[in-house]
């Protein structure tokens, strides 16, 4: 199944995909605050049976998107966590080395914007540039979970686009600056749920600019796993439902390449993931 | 006014500090949801007039404190941001340097802890530093705040300890990881009212274990002033009410000394700062 946060009728609401179609669940079950509630409480599972005899509330070309989790308590990410992205980052001549333990940091979920929802490109740095990654969220919280059980905890997949004003990341060692520039985080369109996706399973993941092909990868060129984010996360923190776990980006970032390229206003961004979909943002400049 | 948020007969609940009790503000005025929005609503500027004539609740030594914001959207933190720790840094032998633009990391409102309640040293590691800080509690949100304009966004100050498990910390440049653990940074006891407390005035800043001083230093000593880390931020995203933003750190933390010293179960931590009180916090080890 296919869910996901969007506005219907100005009230914002969830749902699932069927067909080129959506079902509003917000309002056949409101008894779930959102789409986190509906993932909180376990019956997320059962979706297929909730969607069933429900009528098409809009199509999909027609909705406004959120992202899948609007409001997530934390977004964990992980940095070069691809070697072919860890080579590139190298060959452009910065001095890095490879960690023991996945090196993280954190974003805010006002840093974000949904499907078909601009990214914003700040008055402060041209330097706004894509990254392409898988978004993994959490379905089932807890803490010090084990690699082996990790996947039992993860409610679904989906895209993301790590938007990084590079300028700002680079004031200094720490990256949070940069990476939480406001409506640069594109997220979504929804949240493919985990039985559709075998755990490990390397899905190929493409960014294309203006249709171009900028980043062309596979998942299966993580350097930390899946299990072995949510493991470490969760030794630090509680993980709880809706939290989401980006999991770094392949080579083919646009300050890797000679020249460096960045997005600007007019321009298109897409992150295409097999099995999930593709997420679109045009990029507009800040107000 | 010294403003808090509590439990109080097993209900959360928040208000002010009259003598050595305090009132409850959540009963006498239920419209806000909680100090957030009392604080967002503006009408905290009124808070001495809403106490007169309120019961006192409780004696302070008998009530359970929460952080001051428990849930505050971001908190932002400063990194080296005290000239004398910058020097200890450099003395312990790390390469440092000092950047342009004030060095920022993220910690989520889960890793936080109350006055009075443990800070929890976690299984992974024995190295739990200390940080005592000035927290600054934004009351007027806004984005791209202009410096000048700055200290009209701040609701008060609080007394904070960016808790460390040093190990982690360093695990990767990006130092989120051992930022976060769960009730490890202290944050209290209550917000003191901006009213109270000059703008830019320099206070006396005082970390002690075990009742023996290991920090002190006053808050003249930031290398990035107030109203620059406020505009700094709000450059990146919208500031709102309850955000938090913690300025660093001044020397004395524990990695530093000679030989390092970390905090261990059955210590007790106390930030002081002139003006606002004495944050105190017990160590212990996670269940």
């Amino acid at each position: 199944m296919k869910l996901l946060s969007f506005v219907h009728q100005g009230r914002e609401t969830w749902g699932a995909v069927v067909g080129d179609g959506v079902v509003d669940l917000g309002k056949a079950r409101p008894q779930h605050a959102g789409l986190v509630d509906y993932i909180a409480s376990g019956e997320y599972l059962q979706a297929a049976q909730h969607v069933e005899g429900l009528p098409i509330a809009a199509k999909l070309a027609d909705i406004t998107y959120l992202p899948p989790i609007p409001k997530s308590e934390k977004i964990v990410c992980a940095v070069r966590n691809y070697m072919d992205h860890h080579q590139e980052v190298l060959a452009a001549g910065m001095q890095r080395e490879l960690s023991e333990q996945p090196p993280i940091f954190l974003r805010v979920w006002r840093s974000q914007c949904a499907h078909n929802q601009p990214i914003v490109r700040p008055h402060v740095s041209e330097s706004l540039d894509w990254e392409g990654e898988l978004a993994v969220i959490i379905g089932k919280g807890g803490r010090n979970i084990a690699e082996a059980d990790a996947f039992d905890h993860v409610a679904g997949y989906s895209c993301y686009n790590d938007g990084s004003v590079r300028e700002w990341q680079f004031h200094a060692k720490q990256i949070a600056s940069g990476k939480n520039f406001e409506s640069t985080g594109g997220f979504g369109p929804w949240m493919v749920t985990a039985d559709e996706i075998a755990p490990g399973r390397a899905l190929k993941l493409e960014t294309r600019l203006n249709g171009e092909v900028v980043q062309s990868s596979h998942t299966g060129h993580m350097i930390f796993s899946i299990p072995k984010l949510i493991s470490y996360a969760s030794t630090i923190f509680t993980l709880v439902p809706g939290d989401v776990i980006a999991t770094g980006t392949p080579a083919g970032v646009g300050w890797s390449k000679k020249p460096p390229r960045f997005m600007k206003p007019g321009d298109v961004c897409e992150v295409e993931i097999e099995g999930i979909g593709v997420l679109r943002n045009p990029i507009v400049q800040q107000d």
